[in-house]
């Protein structure tokens, strides 16, 4: 567990300025207080400072997703929940859960058992068994990406991508394409379901046609294009929007490998924005989910939730990052050449 | 972000007078105190400055809007936010505004002359002057049924449409509906908008189809009610859901006039939930906001907008609630008989 003196020496100050602004001293700034306190929780300084002080109890369940190396895309999810909860005096379990954790343990029981006020679950799928009895429970329950239907106690919270895929399309508008395809995630999840309306009505907004043969799902690994994004390309698609990063990595390779340049035969956008974006070749324009905010925003409607307020979704602002993967559709090169 | 220096520089004047400007020093004219406060805004000084201030203020403006009976609309709404900011040390300004008003005063410089952190803008219409500042507004800024796009100082809170509606077309389908009629609020309003998308979704939901001929607009007033019932009942409805409490007591009022009881003949729900559902006879079906829920979750999502979470949306579950003015569909009373 990290000490004062870690702190101090990641921030490059004193222990007794840490340890003052932990303290709440008052000839320490308001914005270094806030740096000291975020990196106290990043170091997992956090427990024991809150063991300290008060007995509250929050718990996030994670599935399905890697968060313990920054790069991880619930890293900063994990880490903003944290930052957020440890300034209000919350400690926070982190716990990695199973469907057969799930079938063990019944989630309002367990919750009760452990001393947990209120939960935060991330990466849960449709058929969990939880999600199941996130329709009757009593507990504050909010959920990343999943929503339950007409029960106060829970609470929706994701990234807006109505907002997110509408500014991919508006950049790819403006930059000449008009016959943009689209290579959506998994069927059947709710977020693939939320973008595939989001893209549609994205065209709508921007007159654009939709052409049902530049529609696929991709089951969110980077293979799929081989799949689709051949097929896309036969049907003239100057743009590929992709449903997640990883698959948009797949789609730049796929059109290397037929002898495409990205962007300037083809443009690729991506979503979420994770490090493999930077690391690209080219630097991929993405659609950007602040993950730092969704999680210190899931502990804001957890605490809402708590405190008897029955917000049922909240969503966070998406925001495009324009990088090397887009460029001027090919077809209106030409004709401004002309 | 800019400092006091920044603004000094950019107008040639000292660092001491743009200093005595933002404090309202008495020995500065009101015309340097306005280019002071102006120059501020464009620089983005205003947000450090709202972090600075220990005399923490909020605004709530409000408009086309009563708050001041405990009968009206607003009142719980403003009382809410109160209620929530206070706890919090917060003070909050609560400021009818008017269509000249806002086209006297700019929005941001408004609140940072008056030492405001954030604003809780509540009743505004489209047309209205600040709404087309909202959408570069740099002021934490949280809106009560109105929605700014792309501009993450913004947020939109309301009562979720969909699930609400969809309560209500549950309830009329298992009394044996089908030919359900919905007269709705004002044309051009966003919630009207997304209440009648909702009421499509939610027919579709529970496999009923929609009669073009029972859609109609009331403009939120119980007189609309004269023109479209008669019409309504023509085309065989039992039941009609309304856009609001007082569209729902104009429909009653019509039924009555044409001879028909209500529940026995016709089924009518409301909206709001508003003091005059319990007063009516009979009393009002309707799907209850909650005013007190919605003011306390405006403050909870302007703080998160002033330490910088940008949340977009926000939604309130909706709560419908069963009183006197439905009844089992008329036709299936009938079969039932045989």
């Amino acid at each position: 567990m990290a000490t004062i003196k870690d702190i101090a020496n990641k921030l490059g100050i004193s222990v007794s300025a840490v340890s003052k602004s932990l303290n709440g001293a008052s000839d320490i700034s308001e914005e270094l207080r806030q740096l000291v306190l975020d990196t106290a929780v990043e170091l997992g300084y956090s427990t024991k400072r809150s063991r300290m002080i008060e007995h509250r109890k929050l718990a996030l369940f994670i599935e399905n997703m890697d968060y313990e190396s920054s790069d991880d895309f619930g890293y900063d999810i994990v880490l903003g929940f944290k930052q957020s909860a440890f300034k209000s005096n919350w400690d926070v379990d982190v716990i990695p859960v199973t469907p057969d954790f799930q079938l063990e343990n019944k989630y309002d029981t367990y919750l009760l058992k452990c001393g947990y006020s209120g939960a935060f679950i991330v990466g849960f799928a449709l058929q969990d068994e939880w999600m199941l009895q996130f329709e009757t429970t009593t507990m504050p329950t909010v959920l990343f990406d999943n929503s339950i239907r007409h029960n106060p106690n829970t609470c929706y919270i994701g990234t807006d991508n109505y907002e997110g895929i509408d500014e991919a399309i508006e950049h790819l508008s403006r930059l000449g394409h008009t016959k943009i395809a689209f290579l959506n995630g998994s069927l059947h999840s709710m977020v693939s379901e939320q973008r595939q309306d989001a893209f549609l009505q994205g065209m709508k907004n921007h007159d654009l046609k939709v052409d049902k043969d530049l529609l696929a799902y991709g089951y969110y690994v980077a293979d799929s294009a081989r799949y689709h994004v051949p097929a896309f390309l036969e049907k003239g698609a100057t743009a590929i929007m992709c449903g997640n990063d990883l698959i948009a990595s797949g789609v730049v390779e796929e059109c290397r490998l037929k002898g495409l340049k990205v962007p300037e035969d083809v443009s690729v956008i991506g979503f979420d924005d994770i490090p493999i974006a930077t690391e690209m070749t080219p630097k991929l324009t993405t659609v950007n989910q602040n993950r730092l905010e969704l999680g210190k925003g899931g502990y804001t409607i957890l605490t809402s939730l708590i405190s008897g307020i029955a917000i049922s979704k909240s969503l966070m602002r998406p925001k495009l990052i324009v990088r090397e993967s887009t460029a001027e559709a090919k077809e209106r090169k030409g004709k401004s050449r002309k």
